[in-house]
């Protein structure tokens, strides 16, 4: 590569900024039908700079739900193609108010950019682009085939990727899948991650009677639906966060002795880790680390509950419903499948009998791991350091990127999970942001790791 | 009293109702801090209607909250004084979505008047009011003594209405208290209720981060206050209704032998009330027959609950805090501000330590009972029985009307509950009405009573 590739990144970090603040300006939340226009607005910015930056194929898949984007380069005969994959739509935005700048509104600060999609996954997947782009635009060519394939229904369980995929298997193939859209361990530290947690999402709805009544009239006759809701839930996970789920741990993949002492060595500080949540106190499944916790023992999460009256002071009233959002974080080699099946039926088992009980399964994707030591991160760890100046680690991940499992299936290629964003950049919450170096500097480490790839 | 009065009232059927709507149209919301000025317009429309039907010395209190409404006519020299208490506020109204018609735009169908307040309590105080009119525009005078006591804040715990009380003793001094702020037992059934619950009503929130968090990322390194919330609220009550707080039960009065016999021997169906609530099953507490567990049995009920994603779909998030509005009925002999203590010791008790929890006192009120054969009750049961053509009965009721208690304290004479209600007319719900043949026989039986009190 010549030094032109890096130059040209280096004068163009303005016009980048520039450039992803448009494309984080579309309001592309998949999970809100009344978003499907920016939907459509995103996957045509997306498809119209592949094509400016003479990316070639490229097309837009009409999908049953939202459209992906497809894009290829493959004249490096001989050498290995890459997939590079990534996701145009964002998570919602509620609530709204506690954001200091509009989430559409992208905004500089203490080098950072702020706004939803930021660093989930917009910033990620565009840094890719730019970096093939700076080959294009110097060189005329790459050091290797490159495929773009960019989706937008990420944050919603990609429902119609692996349908895509199948219909697709020649035009997708490659050597190795890359995806950009988890974290580094630490600003500074660059990282590849060879495990994600799985997930399973769903909605629990309970009705008691029809139509909200008077506490003072009804109280005592009938069962709270919201009462009957929080005496499910405090069956699902014990007061010390060990789940109640019967044979729920059955498949959990035990953590190695090399595994525990690799992340041990990593620089984390429990107390430094508290501090910037500003919890009163960590928490979790006794007898594992923080970061054992989150990168590989399964969790239950209420995300979200609602019922009754919220509004200010009080009102005395027994609601006809309650309604929870519930998910849980599956490691390997759980299957969100068996865990659906058995959330279902503990439910039904310990569901009150005055009450109807539903629940909705929303969406479920498949934990990852791969080998720590594959050869094909060799030349990632070497392209990071080079841009980074210092050693890359091996790390795991607490998110979920269920289409990694389906890659790996489907294609029958290794994937390998770069990861920009810092934990505490505020993906899925409110003030979402991605720092503006690490933007710079992982554009840079792709230059480096097309060629190191090319080579191998 | 002449036919006159009687013919009166029936002549004005429609225009009470007409007069009613307007009533009920205005949106006088009392928790709600942006209708302050709505409470206003709605003492001012209270006062010029005492004022046009004749009462006299009528005036607006100011207080630190809403306004109260007096009149009074004192000309019946030698006649007992009745004091008529009744309140102009109103519930909130969400959800709005679940009304057929819209809360403050009063709707005639199926023999009711629907919209907010129309039963609880406009419509009951203003049949006091079209009562007393009725003397006043064919007799020119009254049999005895009345006084109206009408305030704005009686949904929100009324907190400035025992200084008003204090502050005007003389003023307000009366024989007997009169009330409808309450239910008939059934249709076609003229009921006295001698016994109210009382009421203790808190929020708690829960605090767990600064931020929402990610749920892949942050999910087993903190606890979720959703969570913690769910937790805490589970160890209030156990699954067969039984309330957990230590001590709570200690002050409960059992409930006698010839009371339980007289709740048998009232044409209750618990099979057709399960059926009207559509409820799949009745619930509560265990060895208590549902009007025992409703009117004589303390209870405690979600009333509001929320945290973290209530939108469309599905969103991986810790919430970052968490709320519940949880009150508690209380019977003869609790005492709230009693109550208030236990909660709030056993909640710091039981309270997780990783999280932050605060218990709010939003209100209490205490319940109330009077000797079930008080020598009051006579002319009112005859009252009902010349106005509803058919015995009246004696009931509980489970609702709270904390200040029942104030005024027999304060001015030490009994209070006589009259309710005009249903206990299907869904006060302080979506679509609450009121039976206009109830509003209509209501004003006749107080023109009866009126008279009836006169002559004791």
């Amino acid at each position: 590569m010549s030094n032109n590739v890096i130059e040209h990144i280096q004068k163009n970090e303005e016009n980048y900024l520039e450039e992803l603040k448009k494309f984080v300006r579309i309001q592309s939340i998949s999970s809100d039908p009344q978003k499907a226009d920016e939907m459509d607005v995103c996957a045509n910015w997306v498809r119209d700079d592949l094509e400016n930056m003479g990316m070639e194929g490229v097309e837009i898949f009409q999908t049953d739900g939202h459209p992906s984007v497809y894009g290829e380069w493959k004249k490096a005969e001989g050498k290995p193609t890459i997939l590079i994959y990534g996701h145009y739509d964002v998570q919602p935005v509620d609530p709204l108010n506690l954001w200091d700048t509009p989430p559409f509104e992208p905004d500089v600060r203490n080098g950072g950019l702020y706004g939803r999609g930021t660093v989930d996954d917009k910033g990620q997947i565009y840094l890719h682009m730019k970096a093939v782009e700076a080959y294009l635009k110097t060189e005329g060519s790459l050091p290797l085939n490159v495929k773009f394939l960019i989706e937008g229904e990420e944050e919603v369980g990609s429902p119609n990727l692996v349908p895509l995929i199948k219909g697709n298997l020649d035009k997708f193939q490659a050597d190795v899948v890359l995806i950009s859209d988890s974290h580094m361990f630490a600003k500074g530290i660059p990282s590849i991650c060879y495990s994600l947690r799985g997930i399973v999402y769903f909605e629990l709805r309970v009705r008691g009677t029809n139509s909200d009544l008077h506490s003072g009239t009804f109280g005592g006759a009938v069962i709270n639906p919201a009462n009957a809701l929080v005496s499910i839930i405090s069956k699902l996970k014990d007061d010390n966060g060990k789940i109640l789920i019967p044979g729920f741990y059955d498949d959990v993949l035990a953590l190695t002795e090399e595994e525990r002492e690799m992340f041990k060595s990593l620089p984390h500080d429990d107390e430094k880790y508290r501090k910037e949540l500003d919890a009163p106190e960590l928490f979790g499944e006794e007898g594992y680390t923080t970061l054992e916790r989150t990168w590989a023992r399964p969790t239950l999460d209420i995300n979200g509950i609602y019922s009754g009256f919220m509004g200010e002071g009080a009102k005395t009233v027994i609601p006809a419903v309650a309604t929870a959002k519930i998910s849980m974080r599956l490691v390997p080699n759980q299957d969100y499948r068996k865990a659906e099946e058995q959330f279902n039926s503990y439910i039904q088992e310990i569901a009150p009998k005055a009450v109807e009980v539903e629940v909705l399964n929303i969406h479920g994707g498949m934990p990852y791991i791969s080998p720590m030591n594959s050869s094909i991160f060799e030349p990632a760890r070497e392209a990071l350091k080079k841009a980074f100046g210092t050693d890359t680690v091996m790390m795991r991940e607490g998110g979920s990127i269920p289409i990694v499992t389906d890659f790996e299936e489907l294609l029958k290629v290794p994937v390998m999970l770069i990861g920009f964003g810092l934990p505490d950049e505020h993906s899925h919450a409110p003030n979402e942001w991605i720092d503006l170096e690490n933007f710079q500097k992982g554009i840079e480490s792709m230059a480096y790791l097309y060629e190191g790839l090319s080579l191998k």
